[in-house]
């Protein structure tokens, strides 16, 4: 009973080296990654228990994904394969002033075609202690939607914590319903929020500020239209360019606000996945520690995720931890 | 009036360097083609004058393939732009007894999406001496061969040249039609049959062999089946293995059959592309020797292009002019 | 009569990956450069119509740099080639407090015994709507100064803009010719000035400080001494070390002065061609906004160029001007 | 019932590109093998269900050998970690006429710290059906000799086929035991040999030609001298030279001779591991075919490990099945 | 009489491109160093004649190792050569908050059995102007220890410098003897003492603080306790983190205290060995100049070092001097 | 009295990987060679002392090079620097029918100015017990040609053996000598002759055959013509095409015909430089074997240079006697 349970689309990532451009070098590096399963790997390398659960292409490519995932020693028994071939993301990473961009190729891609029927969640969720599930996969289609939602009701149901990070794309969703009424009945059936004022104010549709007692304000109205909502947790961003950012996290448990201080990034490596690795963080954190101290943590696997080049946080507990005590300076390790 | 026009799908490919296999390695490279702009840019490499006409992602994917093809000189002002992401296939490059394995991304593509009323051909073509087009194309979908279809009507009424490369594969086709009757009904619009005795029984429904009896034999059945087919050119690959080997090609064009020597490729680089190139010095060879000579040049093009990574030949005209000539023993040229 | 015209040399760019020197690794890349095609490849980018005119070898080099000026869809039709090599420059990157080295072996390059009568300026000039000139062409030698003049004749006779850039490098001109000369007869058939201080203080052998006192009047007098000269504008860049730049313009144009805000560039990835942005930026920018917004547009488009490897500026119009627009946190482009 | 039992060195491969020495380049690719681990990943990937038992350093080293482990789904929950660094070894690949060189740095490995105290056999083998050894374990010092002594009694007590490829490396053995004593105790325990003339000519004192006649009689006498033997199997290599190899194989089962034919491997891709991977076929062919068609899946697999780089055979059953009946023409699979 | 010798072990270092860690990426990069021999070969870069002595592995590893020492020109007849494989060290690179880890394989490396006997110090020594030796000797093994000392002791015998870096790493010292007595002996032999607080204390079972004073007063003491050192030089690294440090160096020669202003690395490249930098500037420093420019030199020259990746500093006294002058923007050299 | 000594021009070679072309990749690969450095450093590697004069650039290229040369323990303290830059080459390496493909820049390289007073020969020779030149050298220029002269006129006063490789290549030899009278006026200080029918045929103005008997009759008439020349030495190479060569020698050597047996190279890895390790081969041979065993040496070495990248022959001594005795079947060396 002490699996956690990721669920969602495993996307294959292209990008050229450093920050050239597609039209600059036809050398690219691939990785695996996907807002989920990098909350599951970051997890499984502090040393959790984690099964993904998904629907991956059934080539050499979905092998390759697969194999990937082993690496990681995920549980991955539970992956069903289809005939449609894997998302395909490619970044061309920016820097200083310059954005990174990317191009998807998902929307018929062999998650796309999920559909209630393809998972057995009561064998899937046997072992499980927490079930996390993002904003992204009831964006995709009808049927990773109702797929998740039949997750939810089931962990629910059998007692696990579930973390909502309900971040919404408004490039996604287009197969024909309305995010907020989906988002909202996803919400009832998690305990844990993870996301900020933007996420709230487009659930509730108010108008939050970002300042800390708009926060929780926000975040009590957040638990009383959701009394399941325990605990909300917010990671802030400060970025003043593409290579230098700032990350700190509040939070309010109910009882508490508490606010990290900011964690500087003077030299980004790598930012896609840093909120899968602060969701990450957070869910491991709340396990061994006190809320505030899993907030620390937490910002600290986010700030050592923009230090890695890929998807993914590779970071250990220890090393986490030895950040979140002060030790920023990179003193080498013999 | 004197430019080549083709019309076909253009794809990303991305393999491992060597002979490696994705689970071994996540840096690969990228490379464009597609059987028609293969062809294209071929003879654009020979000094024609090529018009390529496709749909093309509207990102930066899609940006860095017509660089590709702006490369090579290629006219890509037809070329219209879709939101759909451009089609992708991985490859895994076998050696020996290995064969190459190939894994596609292609049926929800920017081409996938072509529709007749998306190309105007009465410009397209208005320069245009040849249009050649592929077995791939009306594969693909309803739109995809409508559209052609539009395009070979119009050139066959101005009277362009007309090269028909009716390569069946069986892994597409998924939208419904029978491929004999699609394909019988587009090669009464063109003069110059590339393919030999698989693509002619399948047309016919007949059982010839390979020998050259029943090449001939079968090259009149097809020429009085379709009065407009002029040639016929058939390429002869021997494989020893996935490394190893031998080209030559015959023809029957009504009046004479010949045949060339095997040309020995004891150490293939790459073997994708090379039917195209075989089409492309086929193209370019009629319109500047006899027969005969173009089956020589299209041969030592096929033969060279396997000496290339990636879809597309290289060489010019006066490098294959040479291998055609007899000059098979690489001599260094200073 | 749209066309922009430049002419100078095209070199190719030899240079170890990251900041390590030729001593520490045989593998390199290579782009192809030149102050003149990098402003020529720019303003393509940014969707205008360029023509480069220049002298490149006739061989397997020369090819491949003919290639790379199509894939930026450059009219190449006008270049002339030579048996001569291609000039060649060796590039090791600095890092922080270490400068950058360049090594040029370009004094004897198929550019470099261009002639007059190589160049057909009537026809070359035809479509032309602005002409853009550097100092590095008539520091070459000879040759390329007297083709370059006759180019500069013939577009103020016929009433092209002309831009002129006479950076002043001292390490070439050593065909034994006086700069000053030189360089003042051509900026005699010039409009605009793109230069600061240290090229003004050349021409008039005067001593300005850097002030902006200082710029206004020795634009006046620049202006009064060439009266051709309309508009005058200057890049200010403070260079914290080698990794860390900033960026703002300034310009006098009869009129009024006006001067943008510093763009910090925290981690330059490479300077080299950062200039040549800036120029192209400027001749796009005056042809589509008024001319402060044309050096914000010219100094965010110097201020990104920083951020590509290479030579040349990848950014298109719109990315520039979301630049200019104060979008210079980097957020991510999905 | 049903896992495959290896257990052995896991060393990790540093070799440059393609035939460079390290003399040439300091770029460099690493993989991991050790030949019981080759033999277990292979026997992974046509579906079986292996662990591996071994003693790893406890660093980022060893983290990414067991990563590489679990990547191919091998069960590493048996692998005890030291405090000594991961054996490595050095190769510069030849080519034609040049052989391979290997450097070796192995001796005060992890796993040559080895002890019998360090392995929990009863539960290593509590599920085992086959257990694989070779004599490159009990040569490596005295510790890993008894440990694998251990294993061997343990897995013949409770009745697992035990597999034995005895080569014997001169190189080694440098802890001061006799090696024909410490293998002839080995193989008391075993039930298949896998080797050849030279093998049983050292084990027996004897001196037996290559020829079928000759390998019926050692065969004859090794099983009467080793009464557990069942069965003989032997790999042919003939070596044209570092590129081009062919492979057969041949075997007494106490019944019949059988003899397959040669495989031509004209363009050797990486030769080591390729005996491994003959193993991994006998052992993985013995339990689901006869045994003259396991002797087929063993050459075959050995044959296509060939065009492999690094140590492991990636390929499936059905890949080695394919080849073993006769596709060995390398046709592209789309 | 103008030789200068370094002895110690030269390592290899192997290492992910940029900052990826080994389970990321297969593709790694190789240098030699050793915290001795890069002083040497700094030096030898300003300019200066170096011997470094050592015992290397004979097999195409020590000899890219020799041709590697070869390249910048050293003086390797002195060295010896073993069966034992060559010391290596793999290194993750870190980021920002993360540090860098380093995994050593050296502790039955070739240079760990040398003896007194394997080296001809009074052959060795003949041209001997200066001695450099580092706290890393002494600790690895008896051998090494003794074998330093034997040359310390005729180095002072016949009049040499002798410079020493102490530098004390716990991680090391496993042979059984107690460091501060090695070292102090050691000690006794030198002449220039490079090292700070922590060395001293360590040395004099002091506590003396970071602070001028202290410094001040503990090279006093240092000094009286061993009369024969005649100068100590400390060098300063403030961390910001990983990426981003500063140094100055203070000095303390008997007669004056002299401290130099902070440079600003904002970027760091590769802080490896960058403390021998700042030693072998010193020497070469305190050979040309006096002992204030000796350490701005020596300060500038580790400022530089960190701008090259690898374990040596590439730079030329012209190019110390240009920085140790003021121009650290970074201006590109043409 | 050892000393060899080698005297040409260095030039960088950049090539691309594999077999692509600089129109397919930027990523390329740098080499220095050159026909008499590389005689030098193949020298080198088999022990001798050699000692190479050139001119070289006096940048951070040239320094490169010199520790290129360093590597391999070659003597360059007589190598004089030059403000031009080093003479440069490009390669396209082809395959099979593909010939592979060269362009120069080296007319007006840093070798090409040199003169007669730039090189102090009496200091040179001093230790000199051979000297070998090329015929390359004499067709550069005028002031190469006199300055090889010199030091061949001072070779022969001194006694030294002079090995003449006078390779006729007509793409050189533009300043206007008739390279016949300059080679012939050369052969006369030159004792041992490399070389062919085709260069014999050149000298003489004769139309011998390539037959074994032509061969003895071109000596004989060579030696009468030449009388300083004692032995004629002669490589055969057969190749099937750009990727499989075979070579073999003969000699005559006054008194004896001898030929050796033809070795297959069925996978060429680079062929450039492979005469050039011939000439070494041969140099270091007849110092230490009879003439036939120096010629089966020199075409072992002239074998396996094709298995080696780049233009130098990394092979040392033992592993040529290997292969010389008959080990061709690239057994792995463990």
């Amino acid at each position: 009973m002490n699996q956690i349970i990721t669920f969602g689309e495993v996307l294959m990532r292209i990008s050229p080296r450093g920050n050239k451009k597609f039209i600059q070098s036809n050398n690219v590096e691939f990785y695996f990654g996907g807002t989920e399963v990098n909350v599951g790997i970051s997890i499984a390398n502090f040393g959790g228990n984690v099964k993904h659960i998904s629907c991956i292409s059934d080539d050499f490519i979905g092998n390759t994904a697969i194999s990937y995932l082993n690496k990681f020693d995920l549980d991955t028994t539970a992956i069903v394969r289809s005939s449609r071939p894997l998302g395909v993301y490619f970044l061309e990473v920016g820097a200083v002033i310059r954005p990174s961009s990317i191009s998807y190729n998902r929307s018929h891609s062999s998650f796309s075609e999920i559909k209630p029927e393809m998972v057995d969640w009561e064998k899937s969720l046997e072992n499980g202690k927490w079930f996390h599930w993002t904003g992204i996969t009831p964006a995709l289609n009808k049927g990773s939607q109702q797929t998740l939602l039949e997750g939810l009701k089931l962990a629910r149901k059998k007692g696990l914590q579930v973390s909502a990070d309900p971040t919404y794309r408004s490039g996604l969703w287009k197969y024909g319903e309305n995010p907020r009424e989906i988002l909202s009945e996803m919400i009832e059936y998690s305990t844990i929020f993870i996301g900020g004022i933007n996420e709230i104010n487009e659930l509730l549709e108010t108008e939050y500020t970002y300042s800390n007692e708009d926060f929780i304000a926000a975040s009590k109205q957040l638990m009383e239209t959701y009394p399941s909502i325990e605990k909300v947790f917010d990671k802030i961003r400060t970025s003043i360019n593409s290579s230098w950012h700032k990350i700190r996290a509040r939070m309010w448990n109910g009882v508490e606000f508490r606010e990290t201080e900011d964690i500087d990034i003077t030299h980004v490596v790598d930012r896609i996945g840093t909120g899968d690795a602060f969701a990450a963080g957070l869910i491991h954190g709340l396990q061994k520690f006190d809320d505030f101290k899993a907030i620390q943590f937490a910002s600290a696997a986010c700030a050592i995720k923009h230090t890695y080049l890929g998807d993914v946080n590779y970071a250990n507990e220890e090393e986490v931890v030895s950040i979140l005590e002060g030790n920023t300076t990179g003193r080498l390790k013999r």
